[in-house]
């Protein structure tokens, strides 16, 4: 990939601000907690896994501010920094996945002093990121399997190189169908509000040079009906024990045209997206966001003045209309209430 | 209603800017046929019976327009203008319909003076703009009996005062609900990408009180699922003999998610919406409009240059996930195929 979504870099936290593209390709340094907590919650960097990275590198830059005497008072303040991460955004479980790792290695590695600490931390948000990256590409290797030969694939949303540490869970399927020489192209809805599809898909599809054209979300019926779409690929948010599947807004539509007109909806996300404590996808919180996101576009009011709005961030997608869910470990298809937790204790 | 869509006006054709609203309400006046089909093409006026009534304005302005020695010459140069008229937008079977009752008009009463035939047309212009008004408070008067009280209403694109004469088909049954004494409200879909819901739909019903929420495209599913919604209403461009109904890009998308929550899902159109000439829906030519209505709003680029776009303007809903026709006859359910002609026939 011809850019990078997060990294570490002089004791800094480097972003793309995904807000900014695709009309400028900016990098934003961030050398402390809260003003990644600010990032996160200000959609600089958005997609599940990216989050992920982002909270556990927050982290490692709070432990660094943390002034302590003890071990047991660094921790009580890092449980505070850890907060301040868990409400950026409620509904990605990578998030909560996250921090708990982050505030397992602390806890576990108290014996050195606080500056090894610090280090350990350090090293342990960069792992995460390394591992996300590793993680797309197994499920880029499983899933392109399923892509056939000449395929138009939709998408919603993105759930690519910029949703993750790099090469992306959708996208990472099509990229791994597109690098094994299958000819593809790909259908990207622009993704209402935010427009993700057209601002961030559209950009690093065409950057790797992978067809794509951009349509409305509401025209992916249409396509569908017509038969212009040979399989749907989207990521998820949170995946619960049943299969039922939280991810952007508009993704539960897509998953009833695919079923209603015999066309594959697949899943891509790692493992860590999973929530086996949630028995179905009726427990998962959905964020709603600011009305300004529906009512303005750019910052121009494309809406009379006061309307009323909702603007929920996510839908769930139950596991029946879901084909498959594919995984850095396989592909999981059939009893996901089963599959999906053998998978996990693998 | 508190605004005007079109009206005949000191010889002039005046409508309501419909590209400016919610921001500006402006009316511009036509004094030529050419500006008044570059205003439909250009869509400072929408709507499938809106377009009728404009062609026919147009087409009035036309006739007063030619130069002619003989009637022979003045129905040949008429013919000249329907046929600009005819090319200006391909799917709303209103436009058709309208250019030919004006030819009709013409034909038949070219016994007298010229001058007496401009007169006739601009009087039929006027009657086609007076019975569109009165086809749409029938089908209100109709389809509010299907609204329960506390209902809440869905609805894609604006089918509403400003896509018709006035009063609106979706909306004339809307508003006639809340004028009988209804406590509805109204979940209105921004209608990508040329955003009617958001810029029409929810102007219009604010303007008249009756409560309206935005919400994106992609989001009407996730508040069926919910149980948000009461019942679905639609407008039609054009209705082929079996039922199967031509509307705004995403009406389809709205029918199959309705169908999948057991919501009822309306068409509310006039019989002169019917084209009976077609078997199906297939038979429908769909119009596919500029890929910058998809890549840019307000003018700014919202998607990378020179990425590919699909822009088509309608899609067609299968007869079979419409739960009925509300028209200003009746409301048809059932066996489309039979009812539709006997209603039309009656």
């Amino acid at each position: 990939m011809s850019f990078r979504t997060i990294e570490w870099r002089d004791d800094k936290v480097v972003m793309i601000d995904q807000t900014r593209l695709p009309g400028e390709e900016v990098y934003c340094e961030y050398a402390d907690y809260k003003s990644v907590a600010e990032a996160i919650r200000g959609m600089i960097i958005r997609g599940a896994p990216a989050i992920g990275v982002a909270a556990a590198m927050g982290i490692a830059l709070g432990a660094r501010e943390i002034i302590a005497d003890t071990h047991e008072s660094f921790l009580r303040q890092l449980d505070n920094v850890c907060d301040v991460m868990a409400r950026t955004r409620p509904t990605a479980v990578n998030l909560f996945w996250a921090i708990e790792r982050m505030k397992r290695v602390a806890a576990e590695n108290c014996g050195g002093s606080l500056d090894q600490v610090r280090e350990i931390l350090k090293a342990e948000a960069i792992r995460i990121e390394e591992e996300d990256l590793e993680l797309c590409k197994a499920i880029g290797r499983h899933g392109a399997t399923l892509i056939p030969e000449g395929a138009t694939i939709l998408t919603h949303c993105n759930a690519g190189g910029l949703a993750t540490a790099g090469y992306g869970t959708a996208l990472g399927v099509i990229r791994a169908a597109h690098e094994g020489g299958k000819k593809i192209q790909v259908f990207a809805d622009e993704t209402r509000p935010w427009l993700q599809g057209a601002r961030l898909t559209a950009w690093e599809l065409m950057k790797d040079g992978i067809p794509v054209t951009l349509i409305a979300d509401n025209m992916a019926g249409f396509f569908m009906k017509r038969g212009e779409i040979t399989c749907c690929v989207v990521g998820a948010d949170r995946i619960a024990a049943n299969g039922d599947t939280a991810n952007k807004i508009g993704t539960y539509s897509v998953a009833v045209l695919a079923r209603e007109n015999n066309i594959p909806f697949y899943v891509a996300a790692p493992t860590t997206t999973f929530d086996l404590t949630l028995a179905s996808g009726d427990e998962i919180p959905i964020e709603e966001r600011h009305s300004r996101e529906v009512t303005h576009l750019q910052g121009f009011p494309v809406a009379p003045e006061g309307v009323r709005v909702r603007n929920p961030a996510f839908d769930v997608t139950p596991a029946r209309y879901i084909s498959g869910i594919i995984t850095e470990k396989g592909v999981v298809t059939g009893d996901f209430l089963k599959e999906l937790r053998t998978l996990v204790e693998s």
